[in-house]
């Protein structure tokens, strides 16, 4: 029984996928060993494709329709389509009680505030993403993903990409962001690149997942990622790295 | 070996302590069974004898200078002075390691982004609280408190507090922040009152702090408290009464 891993389709394929999200549900599908394939789906194609599959929508759009994203997997053992990062985490570790918890110890409420919290301080960050998202992409879903984003934020992307005295401001802020994530890591008895210690586990997955889509999409040569791995004792450069084993890309 | 615990005085005492910070530090040394006694510190107090004691500050004045707050205890089996709730916690977990675990699991990492998750949330409980606050302090305390908000908000706690359709707009806030917090904890999978499941932790010592603060502030039966306990399904009251064996004021 092999599940299926519904991902994004981007021209950084195959070294690398494009989304976090996704990144999140590949770290647990690896993590607990269980056999899977990935689908990669065009950026436009995923609201059909979901629709006719019956994966549920994750969110609603600004005119309040429903919302359809990758991440999703099918199950064939259960048959169960489950769409979500954060819900497929969740589901894997019910179905498969086991293999490694991604929620170890009872710490999923705990995991879903860390994980609230961890986007909550990267407000900063989207200025230096959307746009360079966009041309990651196919010519068709780069088009579809232009227009939507557009209908979203009331302005198209080359505008959100912060110029000047802005992009300072902004980056300093992104920095700042990450300093507050980087605290929590240091609370921590262990002071290690695991948030729990000795065992890596959902919140880890989040930030790896995070950090590995932004060296993507920036470039591992590029000024941006130079700047993050310097940032903070250096610390986010073993954190990056540290969920290679589970990478793999099936 | 008694520790000492530097607490607000304040006229809701005997029956209630003030603070949510001190009450966290109070949770940690009852839930612990750690002899204690507490002594009260008039607010205008808290700077000329912490500084006496060489206690440290836990943060900055708007003007740069250093802030001393209470909690703070003193541990006479080592000599130490411990100020702010998180570090009181960590001290108390590291020095007394055969007690029960503020932070099991190594969950210190995930606690602290949770509480900092949690009070983030609540930014529009505070134009609820403040004024409410300094009418519970003696006089002196009263007119300093009232003194040093205003330094640092620029304006008089009167006119912090939202009137009207503002006041309306911020008690929906104060609800959808809560409502968050409340998401948090239904996602665990006992869906229990604790985080973690069947054991309190660091994350409930603060949630219920604050819960039980808003209620000794506004009184237990003012129209704000019984809102309180009738969002999100009503689980607040669960959640407020749920530490009531670790409320010993010693």
């Amino acid at each position: 029984m092999t599940v299926t891993l519904y991902d994004l389709a981007a021209t950084t394929l195959p070294k690398d996928p494009l989304s976090p999200n996704t990144r999140k549900a590949r770290y647990c599908l690896n993590y607990k060993r269980i056999p899977y394939k990935t689908q990669w789906v065009e950026y436009a194609d995923i609201e059909p494709l979901f629709k006719t599959l019956g994966i549920a929508p994750t969110s609603k759009k600004p005119d309040g329709s429903a919302l359809y994203t990758v991440p999703a997997i099918y199950d064939p053992a259960t048959g169960a389509y489950v769409s979500d990062s954060f819900a497929i985490a969740q589901y894997l570790d019910k179905t498969y009680p086991d293999t490694p918890k991604i929620f170890p110890s009872g710490t999923v409420s705990l995991q879903a505030a860390f994980d609230d919290a961890f986007i909550g301080n990267l407000g900063a960050m989207w200025g230096f993403v959307l746009l360079a998202a966009a041309t990651k992409l196919s010519p068709a879903s780069e088009e579809f993903y232009r227009r939507t984003r557009r209908e979203t934020f009331g302005k198209a992307l080359e505008e959100m990409v912060p110029k000047g005295d802005e992009a300072v401001k902004a980056w300093k802020a992104f920095e700042a962001g990450l300093g507050m994530v980087d605290a929590w890591y240091q609370r921590g008895e262990g002071k290690g690149v695991y948030l729990l210690g000795n065992t890596p586990s959902w919140g880890d997955f989040v930030v790896v997942s995070v950090l590995n889509a932004l060296r993507t999409l920036w470039g591992e040569e590029s000024k941006k990622w130079k700047d993050v791995l310097l940032w903070h004792g250096g610390r986010w450069k073993a954190r990056a790295g540290s969920l290679k084993e589970f990478e793999t890309i099936l």
